[in-house]
């Protein structure tokens, strides 16, 4: 089943897509305030109700109004030589993880806005985690009973603005910084996974591209780190992580332009396309 | 004028508070939802509304759901000397910032819970800035305009959590661990705020002591700083940072304990005050 948040008619709606089509549910529910529910039976509920064309919605943020949102930081061992190469092969003992708020979020087919005041603007392509039922102090055997699904997600950085202080999140807040969509995937659609390819395209051009497999921390490894210092909410968002290939460390730089499409594709999950503007 | 939101009779309320009573106003308002508005006017019109004893209340934290909390990190010289000895005197070029979510808010009076996985629990008494007008790329030289008030915060630490993984999100995101209050007091009550002092008793024992105008980045620096790389939002809070005198960098440490009770005391702004329980 695929869940997506859009705008309809100017109003905020979720529902479930099938095939180029959306069935919305009534107006003010939200797919955060269902999500720790029974998912099968509110798909078979949405069924009955009339389809609209995809093409005549928006796509907004799979869940836009997150309560949390924990990402994940040198995840990928090839990543984290690529940006450490004083600490190539140095295995982390915790997870990183630093915080994003809502604010940040845009939906699929939204413009990515080049701030003014940023110059390097790197795409990270990664595989997000939509909490379904609440919890905390989960272990790892666990934690997927309390995913809901997973979507694709763009962990946009301002790289001048992530290293200006030693703690990342100037860097990882800007607006239209945390395209995340199209849809919530339910784990019986997607398969293992560990077995899933993510890649991450600019115009076109195949530039970040891992097996899900590669991750330092797993994903039932993060929900339950994440659990331990939070509760974790319906509604909440596991950025798991980017594998090597961003943008900053390449020679030359290759960084998100005005008029660039970028775009974080997943095995089964689906592909998440944004172009850039300037402000 | 000082606005405090609280729990009564098992709804969520903001009102004006004027001695020991505090004016509620109607059902469904948010201090949130008119922070950005003519703050004598509506403390005009709460006056005409009954007075409740503040006794027949409990505080909630000032704002319970700011879009955004942003933190100043080692911002007094003292705090910095203390906990990176290894670069004392050191004077950073940036504001270190960092995300703190609304789930982490308690109220003046509540109770700050150590959780289980944690033994390292400190207190940081701190000055939160409340926005009310929203802006983007406001100078420091405007940055004032935007604020409604200010308030007492204790940036309540988890050290363990906090160094575990060079980010500091985890050590600053459990649950009760951002006391927040009493209330929001305008400026037009404080004085100029570099004047203020602010002391944190642990059992009613001094901790730290500072004026304001020990602030690294000063706060409308603080407040333009952030509006750099965020739209900031009515409601939104930007925690100032914390003098020296922390219980971890202590011999012995000094740390919150369950029985113990922390204050967070500024001139003109109010005393924080919250006892410590074990999970």
């Amino acid at each position: 089943m695929k869940f997506a948040t859009v705008t309809h008619q100017g109003a905020l709606r979720f529902g479930l897509v099938e095939g180029d089509a959306i069935h919305l549910a009534a107006h003010g529910l939200t797919l955060k305030s269902v999500v720790a529910g029974d998912l099968a039976a509110i798909a078979q509920d949405l069924r009955s109700r009339p389809a609209i064309p995809l093409d005549a919605v928006q796509f907004a943020p799979v869940i836009p109004d997150p309560a949390q949102i924990f990402c994940a930081g040198l995840n990928y061992q090839h990543h984290r030589d690529e940006t450490r190469p004083e600490h190539r092969k140095a295995y982390p003992e915790h997870p990183v993880i630093f915080m994003r708020f809502a604010t940040s979020l845009c939906g699929h087919g939204a413009q990515i806005v080049k701030p003014r005041n940023s110059d390097v603007v790197d795409y990270e392509g990664e595989l997000a985690v939509i909490i379904g039922k609440p919890g905390r102090y989960l272990t790892a055997q666990t934690a997927m009973d309390h995913v809901a699904g997973v979507a694709c997600f763009n962990d946009v950085s301002m790289r001048d603005w992530q290293m200006k202080g030693e703690q990342w999140g100037p860097g990882k807040n800007f607006p239209t910084s945390g395209p995340f969509g199209p849809y919530m995937v339910t784990l019986d659609e997607t398969g293992p996974l560990e077995e899933l390819e993510l890649r991450t395209l600019l115009d076109g051009e195949i530039m970040q591209r891992s097996k899900l497999d590669f991750l330092i921390f797993d994903i039932p490894t993060l929900i339950a780190y994440c659990s331990q210092f939070c509760e974790l909410l319906p509604g909440d968002v596991i950025v798991t992580g980017t594998p090597g290939g961003v943008g900053f460390t390449r020679r030359p730089m290759v960084l998100l332009e005005p008029g660039k499409v970028v775009s974080v594709e997943i095995d089964n999950v689906g592909r998440l396309e944004n172009s850039v503007i300037a402000q």
